[in-house]
């Protein structure tokens, strides 16, 4: 705003004079700072951060550069959004569902239970109205998001015991958070808050029973199997978490209009870095960890179709005094109907061929 | 090159004057064109170039012009690698298995029968050596490929008989190209080369039997369910046809290194608007074929299994007399062979949750 009035009050009597100035402009040199919610040691989400910041610079010639800094560096992971909605940084890489005590409607933005898995989640957010509701949502923080990653679909985490019916799970004191965890205390878990390097030591003391993180690729890092070997599939709470570039609205309108391309361009070209890094290293640490005493066991499906009824209930809990919610809701809902009944026939019909022909090809 | 030259030849006396120049330099004004294999009425797969060619020119404040041209404005679609070898174009929008005929290899680039999904495709191509597979295939016609969108899992066709076992595929006149119909041909069937705007009236007088094309989306254009109702998936010759910018190594060579950047991460953010477009559009496209008259069908497993089977024969003819093939084989099938291990606990599971229990969300 100040910029433009005092290019407005210096243009008006020197116009013959803006030919270099106005080259100076086009490509200024900006330092940003990011904050991200995650810590180094997850170096494939962390590293998209890096990524995204790398592609920016190239795209710039160094001139518009962005620092990014660990969760705790600046502010902890969980500020992250606070952060930019203040302005103490310009950028933050975090999921907006680590935000559903501000507002539930965020938890869309990422994923929730039973949601869409990462394609349909990319779908659903430039296609069917699913980013502009989910910045409609972020306007009261002055922060705009766009996508920057997905992990894929989680996995369940590592327990203690098998969890053969919905009444193993009374009493779960189950490292669990966000709105799965919501989701599971319906049910009976006790979800539990525990930093990930605390993990180990309180599954093996039995202050936890159960404890879930992300993938085979991060999770084989704590060496959970080795003290809570039975390794569950799917993290149905988590099918597809979509991770954010969110930026302070003042910051982002004062960019000028071909950074704020670039930087999109950079964040859609992170997007895929991470996902696909993920593609290609879960595979082989599934392998290490079922090599290493982890055993692989998918949920009952009877505990899943329970989760689900516990979801739709919570869902229609806060719909009813939430609009934004309810219309984010009912989106997201319209969309995933819609798009399971071509993934019937498209995607899951080869991946299973795939999966199961799998050793012939 | 030249380029290069005039700099140093000029810079040596003139250090001191190097300042404006430089700035100048910095974003040079290009104008490109771009020739694509498609025709203007596959909205989404052109509207993927020209996505692209608008993410560019943003991102440089329109000083990177790419001006872009359907199949035929310039080059039929199939001439598109040879426009860009001979440098008649700078760039293509074009999937290199159309190329299969001058190498095979290049077949590994878009997506092989009982090949990878979308995402697997994109993974391995940036993690496990797929790109530089391929890229090492287009040396010798001067061009570098990077990913510019996929169409994902495509549909097996339209057939105005049921498919019951592989003997019904004896002399099956069908419309299907690259290497799906060579696979296919080994099992008896008579491949055919029919344009678009044809397929309709030789269903109709049954000089085809059948036709493939791509997904809901696309094929509804084509009104085929109304004569060969039997539309069948999944399309697994092509379980996810990556698209490729294809560009004259030279040219390429020539643009400044930031230029290059934007280019790279303009033509991964179109390649998610492709995706996503298609991944919102096929489903309510497969209702209304349905509601039309057509009657889903999925492949017999004995059919598939035999075109497996059909397939590795065929693989392993080639890589008999084809070194980079063998090895581009090679890399694919190791990386297809553990990623399906972690879908199978992963992404299927989720995803067969999620069709499961559709209606209950």
């Amino acid at each position: 705003m100040k910029r433009r009035q005092f290019l407005t009050a210096a243009g008006a009597g020197a116009a013959s004079m803006v030919a270099a100035p106005a080259i100076a402009q086009t490509a200024p040199a900006i330092k940003w700072r990011l904050t991200s919610s995650f810590p180094k040691q997850l170096d494939t989400i962390y590293g998209t951060a890096l990524i995204f910041s790398k592609y920016v610079a190239e795209a710039t010639d160094g001139k518009f550069d962005i620092q990014c800094f660990a969760a705790g560096e600046l502010v902890p992971g969980l500020a992250a959004l606070d952060a930019v909605s203040n302005a103490t940084v310009e950028c933050a890489q975090t999921p907006t569902y680590f935000y559903i005590g501000k507002d539930p409607t965020l938890g869309y933005g990422t994923g929730m239970p039973f949601g869409l898995n990462a394609r349909q989640q990319h779908s659903w957010w430039h296609f069917a109205g699913g980013g502009d509701l989910i910045n409609e949502a972020l306007a009261k923080f002055n922060t705009i998001a766009m996508p920057i990653g997905n992990s894929g679909c989680q996995m369940g985490g590592f327990f203690r015991k098998e969890i053969r019916e919905v009444a193993d799970l009374s009493g779960l004191k189950f490292r669990v958070g966000g709105y799965g965890g919501r989701v599971l205390a319906k049910l009976g878990v006790v979800p539990q808050q525990v930093a990930p390097g605390d993990i180990y030591p309180a599954l093996e003391r039995g202050t936890l029973d159960a404890a879930e993180f992300v993938g085979p690729y991060d999770d084989e890092k704590l060496g959970l199997h080795k003290i809570a070997k039975y390794y569950y599939y799917p993290g149905f709470w988590e099918g597809g978490a979509m991770m954010h570039l969110c930026i302070n609205l003042a910051k982002w309108n004062e960019l000028p209009k071909h950074y704020q391309a670039i930087v999109r361009n950079a964040a859609e070209a992170a997007n895929n870095w991470m996902l696909a890094k993920y593609d290609a290293v879960n595979a082989p640490a599934l392998k290490r960890i079922v090599a290493g005493g982890g055993e692989l066991k998918g949920f009952p499906l009877p505990v899943m179709e329970a989760a689900l009824k516990a979801t739709n209930e919570l869902n229609a809990e806060i719909a009813a005094t939430n609009p934004l919610f309810k219309k984010t809701m009912e989106s997201h809902d319209a969309y995933r109907g819609d798009v399971l009944q071509w993934w019937q026939v498209g995607e899951l019909q080869f991946d299973t061929l795939m999966v199961r022909t799998r050793g012939r090809g």
